[in-house]
């Protein structure tokens, strides 16, 4: 422990974040004051949503100002309390940034215990991301026993969970996936009854051979937006609900957005689209994450983490969120000695 | 009485109809059979729909076929009947198509009472465009006391309709149209706070003048699509619901659908776009319409009628629709003989 290491957005980026769009910085590691608790951190969730909150758009957060430490879930370890809630040796999960040490009050932190679930597993199924997968599925999506669900992105972190948990829902989900073997991964680990594999197949084509005859998608879970949206709308079932997670694929655009060209679909099949932000649920985390370790512990949930070695490598490893470069919870963890 | 005059699709249109699409063509007048009625038809409903169901795509219906007798809604009066449902002389509204006479069992026909209201009411608002702003506004739109309410192609049909019930409702609506005439015209006489002329503003900077700082649109009524449709995304607020009613700007397109850039939107604002078809709700017409009746009795909801004359003129009459020619509900009147 000599100091701490913050990664600051230098520069709003065009287009994929470049190495000087960050600062790395190395100061001091920063004193408690009353009330105050000191963290290390161990492990950084990287998310998709990182790159909105790096433009000056208005969005569901302000955007991180330029020169603010990179904004991000973590977990980490209580290596000094100053305030009574705490002790030292607690492993804490909040947002509290791409950097080594945080300080924090504590009000945004929460316990977890690292005998019920290993510790990057709070910040992969038991954080945001299975949280996101959890209630935008089942308060947005609102699936029924027997659905079609469509997850794209279905390799990625959330995508994984959305999976796992439409299956104990007795739906038959079908995942759309770049790759053989991130196809092959996911019916095989994470639910998923067929996967589409979007870089050699026709989706909409493939969809109609999955779903048989007469029957259409009655839930679509978008991570990614552009032309896989628009072949899945071509696919829906009366009714149908489409949760917009995420548009992955046109969060590194220069140009414009392309909208849903088949958007009509929602008025000849009265289908709705909806958006969603997991923050909404907060308060009910507590209730989805004692459903969830219950799912751990019948075997009937489970996730992969990615995890990188190096806070100093963030800058390329959050790349390979927008690149399709790995499959499952991508995490940054900074040291080995935990 | 002497022949029957009957307009049939003759060829699926690419972008608008024109004279070559349709066939006029004179032949007897049926026959009616046991337990048939014959109608002759007075009123002929034009309706921006028509546009879709001549498409041979996929639809809520299925589209017309080449060679048959063009869809519409219309109002008659039964001058012979075998069916003992129905006496000669009773009015009924239907989908008996453009043409002067037509045959019916009369499931699909309902009675109307010329006391109760002028007889091209019951093609407007107390008909399938009155049905259409009632239902999807309501029951789509979810709007509540206070709701800033947006509505696009203000001045036709469907538009001067729900500008008056959310007025009803105690909501603010604003509506777009275009041209000095028909957003004098909304704001005089059909319940809207303010109108914005799409022709000459800019619809987002307008819309941001009249929702007051801090303020986004919470229920938007879409007729039409294409760049509005953008604009008023980028103006939501949370929550906000989107019914897409139908895409006027899309339906003559020969390209692709334009679809909407901002639809990310929904996801930072936790808003839903949903599409409506008025079928969906045929068993709750006699209670809208009673509701819409006591509103017409009690001087809050009034309609305007913009009559043509002359069955032949129908080609070129439904250009109106798409050329935003017209103001009010679009009939066609067959015969000066009431």
């Amino acid at each position: 422990m000599s100091s701490n290491v913050q990664i600051k957005l230098a520069a709003r980026p065009e287009g994929l974040p470049k190495k000087t769009d960050w600062n790395i910085v190395e100061t001091d590691i920063p004193l408690p004051g009353d009330g105050e608790i000191l963290v290390q951190i161990i492990y950084i969730s990287l998310d998709p949503a990182m790159r909105g909150w790096m433009s000056a758009a208005r969005s569901y957060v302000p955007p991180v100002r330029i020169g603010q430490v990179m904004r991000a879930g973590t977990l980490g370890k209580v290596i000094e309390s100053k305030n009574p809630k705490f002790k030292t040796g607690d492993f804490v999960t909040g947002m509290q940034g791409v950097q080594l040490y945080g300080i924090s009050k504590g009000d945004d932190l929460v316990v977890v215990d690292p005998k019920i679930a290993p510790l990057q597993k709070y910040l992969s199924v038991l954080g945001m991301t299975g949280m996101t997968a959890y209630f935008a599925f089942l308060e947005v999506g609102k699936p029924k026993p027997g659905d079609n669900v469509v997850v794209s992105g279905a390799a990625g972190a959330v995508g994984q969970i959305v999976g796992q948990i439409a299956r104990i829902k007795e739906c038959h989900p079908i995942g759309i996936a770049g790759g053989e073997s991130k196809c092959k991964e996911i019916v095989e680990n994470f639910g998923y009854e067929h996967a589409i594999d979007y870089k050699k197949e026709n989706v909409g084509l493939s969809l109609m051979k999955y779903l048989g005859k007469g029957k259409g998608v009655d839930v679509y879970f978008d991570n990614v937006g552009g032309d896989i949206l628009d072949s899945v709308l071509g696919c829906i079932s009366r009714g149908a609900r489409i949760v917009i997670c995420g548009a992955i694929s046109q969060y590194n655009n220069t140009g414009e957005t392309t909208g849903p060209k088949n958007y009509m679909s929602l008025l000849v099949n009265r289908a709705r689209m909806e958006g969603f932000v997991v923050f909404d649920y907060y308060d009910s985390y507590p209730q989805a994450i004692s459903e969830m370790i219950q799912w751990m512990q019948e075997g009937k949930l489970k996730s992969k983490e990615d995890i990188v070695f190096g806070i100093e490598t963030f800058p390329e490893t959050l790349l390979q969120l927008y690149s399709g470069g790995n499959t499952g919870k991508l995490l940054i963890q900074t040291t080995k000695d935990i």
